[in-house]
């Protein structure tokens, strides 16, 4: 399993050999997640799991300190309440989990049966994302201007059926956060939707140190029954894109259906202005295919469930216990300070088994830093430090007295410097194109054996047409991730996005250039 | 809505008037839940939820301390998982929501129903609990000693169909964390089963300000599929117990049912001894029943979701300005200060309403200290605070310099002394009863137009037959809720417990008493 031998890597393939297959070997190498025997859904391992805890942490910080409160709503949804919504109804019942009835009893050939006494009269829906259901309750909460605005937020598990899943990325059941908020005007919802957006791209950014790109969806990629979708979308290291969030301007289309009325401050009846906003275990799958590399995954240090390991190297019974003493003193030195606010954590891994498959298994698990000690770093009070975002073999001796004060230091070199090559890769594969031919070439796989690598994100006109959008899906299972509003920083094409220019399809005028790329 | 006259109660109907109607009252006024248009289940609202996320972290903090670590398991269980453990299969097969379908289509009649031709080969179980499906997950992630032990929690939603609900305390969804650990010896199972009863205990006392009794369940009332079951007491202020934890021990029963196998240290193949505990919202029913009152909601300051209110008496317009700063630098100050390892959570009420209705529904509420500022207090410097374990016209002039503080110790004596009333309402309603006469007059309601008011827990003899049992039950609905391991703190009555007598139904010689009621 472990491998000592640094001309190779660690994870087999490698992601130039087969990139489908290298993630899953990096979520199994890294114990994040496994398959279950529930068609689609997963099972969430403890290193995964501490991931998402410190998103949900992080994130839940940043809906409160906007003024959000958690709510909890029902799991089911009547059907009746999905038909409500025209569009929405069409989105989702395609790929929903039904429930029709609420007991099993024997059946004939002793095995159990749904029973046809307990059968539903109206099933209920498995939630695919909650607006009707939290919808029904708004319209019960709001009853004059003074309850608006209403800031809710959900934790919750949703389940849209899919059959082919992958880790993290498409799942049938995923665990997510759903912003539902509703407001007097248009313009205060409007701004609600951008303020969350703001919010997913500065997570994105600053905390699972990824770029992203931020605008509106094109109508065709609306949320159903949205009036408008703004997404943020990051580059994975196979070039494709990855919609990392959503936040949705739902004008009064779902205050119609649900009755989410007001009396406003002249007495008149009016129907409130909807958002939602949702991120999910999806990030976890866009941090690994952010960061991870052939030896595995990369953590991020303010996401990182722990921050350091410490384990011993020992050589002879007589300095055992020097070494020993000095992991220990070392290690409560270092748990007493903290990062980002909150204390560090680190591990102590004193399990009997040799120091090169351990030090694999600690850059497989990603960990940010890993922190060597033996009977020469005793004697000389230092400790060896390698870290994560450098080569395995790069290693620097630091005195121990030091160690604390410089953590916070370490791991904010190491949060930049992932951030800075995430850029540096998005970079390079963003191009401004204006010629369908380049187009074309661009997004058609150079080599034929590797259809999985892609080329990155092509900055390119669009006269605003869909017929336009889908003759290129069509033609090149491309799509437009969004409509930039906020730039591409440090990326050299992007200077020439607001440029005017023609239409990439039917050449008619455009104002500005959209982000044209494959997608998860 | 409000009340001002301080002789009535701001709750109606009372507790002797209504007990059952005076509990949703106080959820309703408080504003912790709601009934959904989906049966059975419930809307937890901000404030209620806040609660539960107190409760969360606090758990999940001890849980983490005693080395278990989080994961995430599917909502659905295969109906052949349910069926491979017989007695597990048995209690819950009557109770659950069964997934038949992955996709709605258009009917006949224009609607939408189930599609026939998406109907699943095998119907998938809306978890009622996930002994099985976890199972599974660590019958593959467990070889070898080295394995053992396995210490996991989730965080989760669970379904079990009821048709007769009552807020938090018995819903068809219910959100709950049930802990799953793997052992190599029964020893060990067993110790771990005994720690988390414990770490329950620990948090319903100290937290809760809960005083429970803990012990075994007897054999009737176990877990379906375990070996042995604990659990967690607590009377209500109707005199009923209430289960608020389970602890069990599982024995080889769901190892061997999963094939959950190790090697041990000698290259034996052995099954593992597991367990499994858990706490739901329903916790935040026993919180409600302990300690509200005939004036609404009292939150325990450990688990209140703010500790104080502040607001403002304004008298002309000449001091409001003063008034308003004075708030803000109070509540900045408060705010700075720390309470029970977090921060003082300070909510400030500016809102334009009279000062009696904005009393009530912070009252109503059961927010733990009233903070009341107006000109006067200004000039002098001080605050007017009110406890909310104090009556409402009880209110102390407290210096501002000296309110940050005070605070904690406000807090503090606030948190003990409803433990203590608690405490008292427990040891009043104890009886040791010797003779069947007694005992069945304790557990026939004293009046007939209040059958829900009941006497409280009996401290009986039972030789350990099921028969004598069941025959309590059927005659006066009274179960035995546990055997006491730990005795009952502060119970004059209690001090009988280990005497040996006769048992209250067949005379036949019992060694220790046992907690008869009427419970939830």
């Amino acid at each position: 399993m472990a491998k000592n031998s640094p001309q190779k890597a660690a994870i087999s393939p490698t992601r130039a050999e087969d990139y489908a297959q290298w993630y899953q070997e990096v979520v199994r190498a890294a114990d994040l997640a496994e398959t279950s025997p529930v068609r689609g859904c997963m099972v969430i391992k403890p290193w995964g799991y501490a991931i998402w805890e410190n998103i949900q942490r992080v994130l839940d910080g940043m809906f409160k300190a906007t003024g959000h409160k958690n709510a909890y709503f029902p799991l089911f949804i009547p059907k009746s309440f999905l038909e409500k919504e025209a569009e929405h109804v069409e989105g989702f019942a395609k790929e929903c989990a039904v429930v029709t009835h609420h007991r099993l009893v024997a059946g004939k050939d002793g095995g159990l049966i749904p029973d046809p006494e307990a059968e539903l009269d109206e099933p209920l829906i498995v939630r695919p994302t909650s607006e009707t259901i939290i919808g029904a309750a708004f319209a019960q909460w709001v009853q004059s201007y003074r309850d608006l605005p209403l800031l809710i937020n959900q934790w919750a598990n949703v389940v849209r059926w899919e059959l082919r899943t992958r880790l993290f990325l498409r799942t049938a059941e995923f665990l997510w956060q759903e912003g539902h908020t509703a407001h007097a005007s248009e313009a205060e919802a409007r701004e609600e939707t951008l303020r969350m957006l703001d919010v997913y791209s500065t997570f994105a950014q600053d905390f699972m140190a990824m770029p992203v790109v931020r605008g509106p969806k094109t109508p065709s990629e609306r949320f159903p029954g949205a009036v408008d979708t703004y997404a943020i979308e990051a580059m994975m290291q196979d070039r494709k894109a990855l919609q990392a969030g959503t936040s949705h301007y739902l004008g009064q289309n779902f205050a119609h259906s649900s009755g989410i009325k007001f009396l406003d401050a002249e007495g008149q009846q009016k129907f409130a202005f909807t958002t939602s906003w949702g991120v999910s275990t999806r990030l976890v799958g866009g941090l690994i295919m952010t960061h991870a590399d052939d030896d595995g995954l990369v953590l991020p240090p303010r996401l990182a469930p722990a921050h350091a390991v410490i384990w011993p190297v020992f050589r002879g019974d007589d300095t055992r216990a020097a070494v020993l003493e000095t992991i220990e003193r070392l290690g409560k030195s270092l748990r007493a300070t903290r990062y980002d606010d909150r204390p560090v954590q680190i591990e102590t891994d004193l399990r009997d088994m040799g120091g090169g498959d351990k030090q694999w298994e600690w850059i497989k698990k990603g960990i940010p830093l890993r922190i060597e000690i033996g009977p020469r770093d005793v004697a000389a009070g230092t400790a060896m430090v390698a870290r994560r975002d450098r080569s395995p073999k790069d290693r620097e001796s630091i005195p121990l007295a030091e160690l604390p004060a410089r953590l916070p230091a370490l791991l904010d070199e190491i949060q930049a410097s992932l951030f800075e090559r995430a850029l540096a890769v998005r970079s390079e594969n963003t191009r401004a194109i204006d010629q369908r031919a380049e187009f074309d070439a661009f997004f058609t796989p150079k080599n034929a054996q590797k259809p999985e690598l892609h080329a990155g994100f092509a900055l390119s006109h669009w006269c605003g047409d869909p017929k336009c959008e889908a003759q290129i899906k069509d033609a090149l299972k491309v799509t437009i991730r969004c409509i930039p509003s906020h730039g591409i920083d440090r990326c050299a094409a992007a200077e020439r996005l607001n440029e005017a220019g023609a239409c990439i399809v039917c050449g008619q005028p455009s104002e500005r250039r959209v982000v044209f790329a494959k997608s998860y």
